[in-house]
């Protein structure tokens, strides 16, 4: 009855919901432009005051960076803690969005209406279900059906420089049964997704330096060394033709996947066909032994996300260049430990110079993949109930990107996390043009009221 | 007689020669970037004006592109044809330079005085050596030792696009019984050197595209085919490590070396260890059986001269990029077609191509080597009166780049070229901090003035 009622008043408050959400889009708070820092602060405000307007008590929190937000409701059962971010990646190339990012709209498409704007996926409009989904509950029974604790961050999309001191700082006010997060998507974008398995992530930038400066390749040609030439070796060897990645040690703790993993992953059903075509490709191109749910969800990779190097514009230039140099990325899975890969990767490099080329490296962030635990009972309780909302069984399932809030929120809070959300493969999120279906919107804020209905 | 006084002119004239040598720098001619347009057109102003300024009708002749400068002099004795470039290279990246590219000085150096500046040595410098000459010989003497063509291209950095057809419609108006080009430099930084064998040039770009769109590493990382690990493999595989290029049929044309110019090169004792030790090397970095002035005058090469791909600003960005590109270009020998290289070498890059990633090409500029005749009288003739200048006999040398405008001289006008220039080793042309030694400026003037002398 209480999930009737409240389900009702979901579907009867839509408009109103809409409306909400096109005020929150149209703050920019980009995080990592320091242009924006007042826009972030705004959108900190604007949740604070919409928590107060359904007598939820919030408040914005300091932090050398862009605030968090934390309110907290008691109650009795299980107490959970809910994580969402209210900052949004940035907008170039603004000649790509079919209309100004931050005057979001509600669009009808040939595959139903969208919310159109930077953040109506990522990660206002997934935060808004669950907040939505305790407005109505809170408006039909008086109450929220547990305790529960709002943590809204400022700076997911930057790097979350402040992340780690505040957890910190504030574990003993954060620390809940549960965590919920709801940052990732549909499975297919039809097949509710609790997702169990997240990839790592380890980053190397590299720069190679041959002749002390540029030389002309009609003088020095031939008898000088070329680093774009050695760079391009080294990174044309990063696979084997099987597609394993050749750095010594680098699959120490990769786990070969559970069978009963394997077979669920088998049962989805993916259609890489689909997948690939949707940009483009037709061919899985990872490990050749391999499945492609595998590729993407439990096998490690590495990629050069960017190179550079020698003469780069129009026209050409027969230039010899002293420098060159490429961004690698590596994903991460099971017990694989990012410090030893880092050390191991630059070995591996050092080992390949020929005399007169000397590499530098520059290290990013190095997080290591994360296992959840789906121990608590939360985890089935909310598989059994979503199925009824979305017409397919929900299903226990791997994401190839890192969360890395969920791994913070098991170190150093102790807790487990519970990934859930209802963004589809065409969100376009950090590109131009992203949307949230209203499908997604208006299930997603169903299917928390359910999943709170279950756990409480 | 004659030439003293034209000797002791050209001294007496330095500081004047200087000021205009520097007007002439201040003009930021760089022919292949398009807003610099304008700049090359006064480039080409200036010139006429200078020539006309001792006495020589010059005009600016239009071209599709940047526009030539052609002057006659009418005289007794042989016909020579003077060419030079009033264009120079682009000058990024501009951080490395100590001051302004196109705000010459002239600045005291623990090796001597040295004209720093964009086209300082390539080739605004060296041009006006010549031009120098002629003012000093007609002011002392009333008119020129013979009869000239001045001849000055503003493309020459650009591939030269309007070259030959300029050449072929006015082919008549341009045959002279020998041209003389000052565009090459001194042996070793001493030796005069009159350059007979130039290799030829070959430039291509290729781009390669995976996915349709730039996609998010975590999501596809692992099944989506990356373009800049495709090209890094192909450009990886471009050398064995013998140092041999592996583009099918590459060495069909290339000829060994005669014994009797290797055993005048051997005679030349060149000291690879200082050529490099320049530039920051110690090892010659090419084929391994062949000597260092082979991989730089006589042997073919196969060099990278830019790549990029993905994101290559500040930070780190997880991108696993829909496109990468690299222009790569062949230094070519002997009998080496560039054209059939082209078509093998796009043939070898789609031959690795995997599947879902395609390449497109652009074609740049494709010439020849060239072997130049000394049957002219006046190539003994220079040979003989330049070692009086530097105090070295001259040699007959190679040279590791291309001057693809003696072959056109060859081929369309019949005539022969004598390449004759005063640069140094570490004149860093095409690179910042670009200087011209003032003793190259002056003793290149002196030079040509005794090369006029002994040839009329």
């Amino acid at each position: 009855m209480t999930l009737d009622a409240t389900l009702s008043r979901i579907d009867a408050d839509m408009p109103a919901a809409l409306d909400r959400l096109m005020a929150l889009l149209r703050i920019p708070s980009i995080s990592t432009d320091p242009a924006y820092k007042a826009e972030c602060d705004r959108a900190a405000d604007w949740l604070v005051a919409d928590l107060a307007s359904f007598g939820i008590a919030a408040e914005k929190r300091p932090t050398p960076g862009h605030p968090m937000v934390v309110g907290h409701v008691p109650g009795d059962g299980p107490h959970v803690l809910f994580y969402g971010h209210y900052d949004v990646q940035p907008v170039d190339p603004l000649t790509l969005w079919d209309r100004d990012p931050f005057d979001p709209a509600i669009e009808e498409t040939p595959r139903g209406r969208v919310i159109r704007g930077r953040g109506a996926s990522d990660d206002k409009g997934q935060l808004m279900t669950f907040v939505e989904a305790c407005r109505a509950w809170k408006e039909v029974n008086g109450t929220l059906p547990c305790r529960i604790t709002f943590f809204f961050e400022g700076e997911e999309e930057s790097g979350s420089p402040s992340l780690i001191p505040f957890l910190k700082e504030n574990a003993d006010e954060l620390k809940a049964d549960l965590a919920l997060i709801c940052d990732t998507g549909l499975f297919e974008s039809r097949v509710p997704a609790i997702m169990t398995q997240l990839r790592g992530l380890l980053g190397e930038e590299i720069t190679l330096t041959g002749p002390d400066k540029d030389l002309h390749s009609g003088m020095y040609g031939g008898a000088a060394i070329n680093p774009i030439r050695v760079l391009a070796k080294i990174l044309g060897n990063l696979h084997d033709v099987a597609g394993r990645i050749q750095v010594p040690g680098f699959y120490d703790g990769v786990p070969d996947l559970p069978e009963d993993i394997a077979q669920q992953w088998q049962a989805l059903n993916f259609d890489h066909g689909t997948f690939l075509g949707g940009v483009g490709l037709s061919q899985p191109a990872g490990e050749t032994d391999k499945t492609p749910l595998e590729m993407i969800w439990s096998r490690p990779t590495a990629e050069v996300n960017g190179i550079i190097g020698g003469y780069t514009g129009d026209g050409f230039k027969t230039v010899l260049p002293s420098k060159a140099s490429a961004k690698v990325s590596f994903r991460l899975v099971g017990q694989q430990d990012p410090h030893a890969i880092r050390e191991s990767f630059r070995a591996w490099v050092q080992a390949q110079l020929p005399e007169d080329v000397t590499a530098e490296f520059h290290g990013h962030g190095a997080s290591p993949a994360g296992q959840m635990s789906t121990e608590h009972p939360a985890f089935e309780q909310a598989r059994a109930v979503l199925g009824a909302e979305w017409g397919h069984d929900a299903a226990f399932t791997g994401c190839g990107g890192s969360i890395p809030v969920a791994g913070y929120f098991k170190t150093i809070l102790n807790m487990d996390t519970m990934l859930v959300g209802w963004a589809k493969d065409d969100d376009q999120i950090h590109s131009p043009n992203e949307k949230y279906d209203v499908e997604s919107f208006q299930k997603g804020i169903r299917s928390w009221a359910r999943v709170l209905d279950a756990i409480t």
